[in-house]
C-alpha cells in the first residue's frame, strides 16, 4: 500500500552526503516518496514540484547513470539539470572548493556532486547554503544505497521480514559495499560481505553495520567462506578494477578474484534459492565479475535497478528540495479526484 | 495544402536508422509533419508534444548542427535533450554498447547517436527499448536526409513533377551522398553523383537508387562528364577531406577533386537553370569545394537549409515519439478554432 | 520604489557588445529591469517570457559564473540554454565565425558568447540575424559589469548621489577594469583605477571615462598614490595572473602588485571609509590580490556580487529578447492584483 505520510515532512539535515547520517524512518521515507512518485509518472502523471529549479552537478569523475538519471529526474519534475563536466570546473584549482560552493548556493536551487575524495563532498556541503547531493565520494556511494533498496522492495521475497532477508555482496570492498552494509543493516537486513581477505570490508564499516543490527534486527558479517552465499535472497557484486586513481591492473585483480568470487551460474546456486535475485551497480565487466548468464538471466534485477537510479533521483531531490510532502499531497488529491 | 492526416499513424518501425527501411509515403509523412509543425512554431504557437520527456544525444563525433537542432527541437516541444559529448560516454569501452543501450532506454524515452560506426547505432536501436535516431554514421546521414527534401520542398521548382527534378551531388561520395541517393530515387527524383571514378559512389548505394528509380519513376547514376550538370534543379556538395580516421591530407584530396568539382559560378551556368539552387550540409571549406560567390550567392539554399535541420529534428522526434498524429490534429483544431 | 517602465521599449540595438554602445537612460533600463525581475523570483514568482526559446552560450574559455547564471537564468525564465563548452565548437576552425554565427541563428533565439578575441564577438554579432551577448572578451566584460551596478545600487552609500560616489578598482587593468572605468563614469561616478604604472588601464578608456564624466558629472583617472582611495565607498580588484595566452609567472606579477595592491584590512582602512565595501568579480586567488579577511570579512560585497551575475543575465536575456516591458507590464498587473 502507498504511503502518503512522511514521518519527516523536512529534511533533518540539509545535505545528503551518506546514509549513515539518517536514521530509518528517515531513510523509509526516501525510498516511499521515490516508489509513489515513480509510479505515478509512469501511470502517466505529470509532476511540476521543482518547476524553474536548477540542480547544478558536479562531476569530477565522468559518470552515466548519475549524471543521466538526475537530469532526467530534474526534467520530470518541471526543473532543469546543469552539467558541469569534469574539467568544466575543477575543485580547488583556479578557485577553492568553499568558494564555488558559496557561487553555486547563490544561483542554483540544489548541488549534486560526484567527487574524488570525500573531503569534497563534505566541503561543498558545508558552505553551500542549498542543499548538497553526493553523487559518489572515494567513501559511499548513498544515492546508489536509495536506488538499490528500492529494487529490493520492488523484489521482494514473498512472506518474508526484514530480518528474514539476507543480502550478499560478493567481490571487492568498493564504496558502494560500504553503502550496502550500512543502509541493509538500517533497514534490519541480514548483511553478508563475501570476499578475500586482502579486499575486506573495513572495521569501520563492519562496526557500523553491526551498531546498525543490534538497533533494527539484522546481523552484519565479512566472510571468505562460500557456505555465507547459503539463503541468500540477494547477490550483488561490483567491478574488480578499482576506482580512480587506485585502479588495479588486470592480472593482479583476477589473481585476488578469480574464478573463486566470480558470479556465475555456479555460484548463484550455491545459495540454494532459485528465486534469489542478482544486482550490479554497473558498468560491469562482463564475464570478470559477473557472467552473461547470471547478468542477463531470469533472475537478473540488474536492469530495474539501473532504472531505479531515475527513481531515487526524483525521490531525493524532491525531500531535499523540500517539496516531498506536498508532491505526495499533490499526487494523492489527484488519484482521489480521478 | 498542409496535410493534417498522416499514412502511418505510427512509424512501423522503433527507430531510425537509414531512410532505407521506409518506403515513400512514410519518409513523405516525416516531411508533411516536419513542415507543418515548422510553420506552426515559427507563426508564433506553441506545442508540448513532448513535454518532460527526454533525449538523451549520444556523440562519438563533434557536432554542431546536429546537437544544437535537437536540443532546441526537444525544448521547443517541452522536453529536455541531455548532451552526453564525445569521451563522455565511450560506446564498446568501459561497457559494452549494448549494456549502455538497454541503461539508456530504462531512464530517457529516446536515444539519438552520432556514432563512428554504423553498427554501432545498429546495435543501440536493437538494445535499447525506446526509439533509436541516426545523427550520422560512416555509412549514412539520415535526418540531413530529411532536412534536405523539406529544403526540396520548400525551393520546388515551379510548375515542376518529381519525376522532372534532377539533383545532382558534386564530389566525394560521403555518407550525406549515400543518403542523398537514396531518398531522391525514393522521392521520384533524378539523381546524379558527378564524381571523380575514385571517390564514385558504391555500386552498393547506386543499384539501391535505381530499384528505387524503377517502383518510383525517377533515375539513378554516376557520371564524371560535366553534361550530366545540364537541367540540374539543385547542386549540393560536402566537404572533400573525409571523415573520421579516414581524414585525407590536403594535397590529395585537391589532386582528386580541384578544381573540376569545385561548385563555382561557371559549374553553375553549366547547368543552364538560371533558377537552380545550391545546397550544402555544411560545414564548408569556402573555397575548396564551393566558392564564396555561390555559397553566399542569390542561389544558395544553404542556410535554409541549416535551419531545416531543425525542421526536420522536430518532425523525427514528434513522430518516432508517437505523437505526429496527435501533434497535427492539435495544430488543427487551434488553428480552426481561431 | 520599482519602476515599471523601460526608456526604451526595444533596445536600440540588436546585440550588447559593449556598454559603450548604449547611453545611461538604457544601462538604467537593463539594471532596473534585473532589479525587478529578481526581487519578483525571490519572493516565490514565476516568469515564462521566453518560453521555449533557446540560448546558445558558445565558449572558446572556461566559465563557471558566466555559464551557470546563464542557464539559470534561461530555466527561470521558461527557457533553456545550450552548453557548447570550449573544444565543441571551434570558432574559425572547421568553419568560419561567420558561417557558424549564420547557422547558430538560424536555429537559436539568442547567442551568448564568451570569446578570446574581442574580434570574434563582433563578428557574431554582426552576422547571426538574433541578439549576441557577449559574455567577455579580451577588450570588454560587460555582463559582470552590469551585475556589479546592481550590487552598486544594492549596497548604496545612505543619502549620498550618484556624483559623491567612489569606485576605486585596485591593480590590474584587466577587462573588467576597462568595463568598470566605462559604465561607472557612465552612471555618474567617480572612478580610480589604482595600479602599478605598467599595468596601467590604457589612453582609450580613460578618454572614455574621461568623456562620460563630462557628460554625466562624475571623474576618471588613474593613480599609484594610495591618497586616491581616500574617501572610497567601492573597493574592487581582480586576479593578477592575467588572462588566456597573457597568463603571467607569479614571480612576476607578484612584484608587479606585491604587497602594495594588496586589498587587505590595511588597504580598507585607508579609504577612510567604515562602511566601505569591498568587490571582487570572482574567482579570486586568496591572499594574492585580496586577504581572506576582506574577502570573507563584514563589508565584503563580493557574494551578493557573484549572485547578481545571475541577476544581470535575466535582465539581459529579458532586454535583448525584446520582452522586457512586457514581463515588467505582467509583474506590475500581478501585484497589483494580489
Amino acid at each position: 500500500m502507498d504511503k502518503y505520510t512522511l514521518d519527516h515532512k523536512t529534511p533533518t539535515l540539509k545535505d545528503f552526503v551518506d546514509t549513515a547520517d539518517f536514521d530509518q524512518s528517515e531513510i523509509m521515507d526516501i525510498i516511499n516518496l521515490s516508489r509513489v512518485v515513480r509510479d505515478w509518472i509512469k501511470g502517466g502523471g505529470y509532476l511540476n514540484s521543482l518547476y524553474h529549479k536548477s540542480l547544478a552537478m558536479l562531476f569530477e569523475q565522468k559518470s552515466t547513470r548519475t549524471r543521466v538519471s538526475f537530469e532526467t529526474a530534474m526534467t520530470q519534475l518541471g526543473g532543469h539539470a546543469l552539467n558541469l563536466a569534469p574539467g568544466a570546473i575543477q575543485l580547488g584549482a583556479h578557485e577553492t572548493i568553499e568558494d564555488t560552493a558559496v557561487v553555486l548556493g547563490r544561483m542554483c536551487d540544489m548541488i549534486m556532486s560526484r567527487v574524488d575524495r570525500h573531503e569534497s563532498i563534505v566541503a561543498l556541503a558545508k558552505y553551500a547554503n542549498v542543499p548538497v547531493l553526493n553523487g559518489m565520494s572515494d567513501r559511499v556511494h548513498p544515492t546508489q544505497g536509495i536506488g538499490d533498496m528500492i529494487t529490493v522492495y520492488d523484489h521482494w521475497p514473498e512472506g518474508k521480514e526484514a530480518k528474514d532477508i539476507k543480502f550478499v555482496f560478493v567481490g571487492d570492498a568498493t564504496q558502494v559495499c560500504n553503502t550496502l552494509c550500512e543502509i541493509t543493516t538500517k533497514l534490519g537486513f541480514n548483511f553478508v560481505h563475501y570476499g578475500p581477505e586482502n579486499h575486506k570490508i573495513s572495521d569501520e564499516w563492519l562496526e557500523i553495520g553491526k551498531k546498525n543490527a543490534e538497533q533494527y534486527g539484522g546481523s552484519c558479517m565479512w566472510s571468505e567462506d562460500p557456505a555465507c552465499l547459503e539463503g541468500a535472497d540477494f547477490i550483488y557484486t561490483d567491478v574488480w578494477y578499482g576506482l580512480y586513481d587506485k585502479e588495479t591492473p588486470k592480472d593482479v585483480y583476477m589473481a585476488d578474484f578469480y574464478p573463486k568470487y566470480q558470479v556465475n551460474d555456479e555460484l548463484m546456486q550455491a545459495t540454494g534459492n532459485p528465486n534469489v535475485k542478482f544486482m550490479h551497480c554497473l558498468p560491469a565487466n562482463r564475464n570478470e565479475e559477473v557472467t552473461d548468464s547470471v547478468l542477463d538471466g531470469p533472475n537478473s534485477a540488474a536492469w530495474d535497478e539501473a532504472e531505479n537510479r531515475l527513481t531515487a533521483q526524483r525521490g531525493l531531490v524532491l525531500y531535499f528540495g523540500g517539496v516531498g510532502q506536498s508532491t505526495l499531497d499533490y499526487i494523492k488529491e489527484r488519484k482521489e479526484a480521478n
